[in-house]
């Protein structure tokens, strides 16, 4: 049976613009991803680990849902967070996300209390159930606080439509256990930024990231490279980005990316306490680092 | 200045228990309630981890506040739990507590992104000043997913209703930190079951615990024994009841407290989902245990 | 079968001094076990962490061990450390250490490779087959890379003359662990300084401790304040010697009980590299801490 | 000015065969060398984590050493394993070893106590200050015990014949970030063998490896492919050999080589205790691996 694999290579993820009183701002996420998409990404995904996901309400992630998927308008696939602490809200959300039309959905457990592995699978396959449209299995122990196994991601890949892979604990021996877990053809990707060239080089199909809010082409650059099988030319790009890469990932992304965003000349509003923004020194440091990159 | 303490002794955690469709089932938690004060337990906390807050809607978590503070009706002093992931609904939640009537509130920091020093400091501010009552800071990085280390939980203790500290980390290290940085008659008080015997010798002024929901004599015997300054009797009284403690942690507070409940003969009703209830195997193990430990 | 264990309360770890040219100093460690005798502690242990046991040659520690038993003689138990990376050398010195008389030795698996739990049990097998004194089982998986669960501890003391437990893991909970898997009077001692308090609290016979080097008495009141059973008293005591404890393992054994000799005017010569002298900015915080506690 | 980096490509660590009592095995020694030359690897290096250094005596490391330099006789360059708890002992190896000939010497800081940087970096230069061959930096936290942060290596590299790093801690990002900070042409070895593809990728000149000692052609191939840029072969060639890498690393070199080598029929003696042979049941997936990789 064929499996429904509707992303590859770049996927990019927007953060959520608010209001300068703390709202968010679905003019402002249109601008946005009429930027991306203008950049050539090849895939959207609204409310990730970056787009605030866990800070809206029920109301601000449908708003972000259906302008997303409806401003896309098929132009590149989208993927859509539905992630929820209870069982009951992400399925609410997966379904909500496929009626308006997602692509796909991301679901990354979410955790208080630690979950054991059965806990968790019923929650996948009980959002899976839900809707028809692929899930992509999120690991990002990080935030989310659960850390699945290789072993445990190929046993939901027998979900029927949990398709899709995306690993963030930031350690490439897990994605290639993986490969070798569910085989050469498994659709993982990437995503955490610093593994870029290294999860390429192991086989991912793509590359779920933040960057493209800041850097696109040379994010797209990296893909082509890998693509051609150039590992001299996919090290060289790799190497360039990193910097901002290591950057976007240690001050965090809605503070960092927004960050950019500004000294980009696209304003994202404020960030939503307890979220705030980067420190005025670490701001300077990124605006160092993205003259490097940028043309000007 | 006096700072105010409200609490000393056992402060037993109810769990929420649901009806059996898995909504918020209020008269049963009166009745766990009374439980809980016929023991003599000396406070009540609703909506901590054993009442698996984060789980709970707004709504749900308003109503149980209300419940519990009127039920209780100043028998004993009573401390709500009033954490989210935004300040604003953690400030929403902790002024509707005072409204309540609640003796104290209770704040742990929750993270999707890992919140900066400072961002956990202004969210504790921006609470406390939204109200009159004192704040009980938590620490339980397990569950919350971010470790206050007692440098900063000192620095937490500046704010002026900020008067107590609830350590669950797990290292009574920890706390004989936090006595040192803080002087010898800092508030704090244990969250972790395993080191109750520890956490009193470092001086705890009392234990914060869902013990009591299945144990409560044997909880109050080991305080008495602490203030007693009788090392003897104490070290005998914790050993005794040290596998349920490490049991119940282990497990799980929310799956762990409703089987001993039920076991009990007290029906909690189900677990919300993705939580599942206690595994028949380890069921048995709680029975078993337990068995050691009650009159018959 | 009554199980030998000829330890009790404060057992004194000397460091060894060394000549100005960095050779073991025999005179010096002579001068040092008359003032540790002199203070009143319960044993004597040559050869630990402390006395740099892992750097010295074999002939140095041959010497040593020979020299502290003579000179002990009798008047305190000793516990000579008779570990070494090969179970040949473990047994070798296990031997010497018999042969001259020591009461008892003690052994911490070293690691390069990671040991497996059997190759763990066999080593200690090894070792105490070849004697008839005791051994103590050391935990130390911070400085020894072996860390010793409490149910493989537990497993230990099946072996006839391994009768005693040193836990130095930094952890109570390991402490508590074993007394509920071994029974109530395991012969557990405590090998972690900042443990003092909560490790007698928790039942240790003994405190394994290089702290007596500089401040024997509060070790010892400590001691007797518990033994006495007198909670109150006995935390007291801790958290007035909690600073030195706590800055004599941050700093590192050997560098931090020098200084602090050299302060209290016993110069134990030079270390041996690569280890270095205390930093001076961490001697002045030595001299500040040692201030508030010696008799001047 | 040129720093000079003797080595390149596949670097073959041999174990250290023992006799059927347990001595070293000079004479098989030089067999297993035989194997390794004919085989085509471009570097060798005796006394490795892999050849059981740190259980070896002084005079059984100088007879190791002086066996396979004068054995090797300069067809590839010889890269020798001089750690020791103490300096004086380093350096008294590293003397040796250049005296016998070998190309350049590789260090490891062991440690029993944690080393400050400070410690870590003057054992480095009096090591390197003694002789006038290159030194190769080995960081390996889990066999040594101390973890240098890729600042701190790129310091050492400031060392005139610190010319090389080998990188073992197992994070591919510890290699990006070292080439950040000390350049493009940084001369870094990758040592842990489950990462050779991404180290590759991240611009590794070698590859310290165990693993020529059972499949040398696989792991020649995988580097070949890389120096064409064929990342796609690269790939391929990385999945044939990565269930036997992980098996390597996960059961301990010492272990799986000498059971590898025994089943491709040559016998390599005992193991010296503590280490004990591989548990039948993983012999027997080894040889289930070994079978798959190699031709019959």
């Amino acid at each position: 049976m064929a499996r429904t694999v509707p992303f590859h290579g770049i996927i990019a993820y927007p953060i959520t613009p608010l209001t300068p009183t703390g709202e968010v701002d679905l003019a402002k996420l249109k601008s946005l991803l009429d930027r991306l998409l203008a950049s050539g990404v090849h895939g959207i995904a609204p409310l990730g680990s970056a787009g605030i996901l866990p800070y809206l309400s029920d109301a601000e992630r449908e708003a972000v849902a259906e302008t997303t998927v409806k401003h896309v308008a098929g132009r590149v696939p989208t993927l859509v967070g539905v992630s929820a602490l209870t069982t009951e809200r992400a399925v609410h959300h997966a379904r909500y996300a496929e009626r308006v039309g997602a692509t796909a959905v991301m679901l990354i457990p979410m955790s208080y209390w630690k979950l054991t592995e059965d806990e968790v699978f019923r929650h996948y396959r009980a959002v899976a159930d839900a809707i028809t449209i692929p899930v992509m299995a999120y690991n990002n122990p990080a935030t989310g606080g659960v850390d699945m196994r290789p072993e445990f991601l190929a046993r939901l890949l027998e979900i029927p439509n949990v398709t899709m892979v995306k690993e963030s604990a930031g350690d490439v021996g897990r994605m290639q256990k993986l490969v070798r877990l569910a085989g050469d053809d498994v659709a993982f990707f990437n995503g955490s930024n610093p593994l870029a060239l290294a999860a390429f080089a192991a086989g991912a199909r793509g590359w779920c990231t933040a960057a493209p809010n800041l850097i696109p082409q040379l994010t797209l650059d990296l893909y082509a490279a890998v693509t051609k099988g150039d590992l001299t030319a996919a090290r060289s790009l790799y190497y360039r980005q990193m910097p901002l890469l290591e950057f976007l990932v240690a001050g965090g992304l809605p503070r960092t990316v927004a960050a950019g965003l500004e000294l980009a000349g696209f304003d994202p509003g404020p960030l939503r306490p307890p979220l705030m923004p980067l420190p005025d020194v670490e701001r300077e440091r990124l605006r160092d680092i993205l003259r490097t990159l940028l043309p000007n």
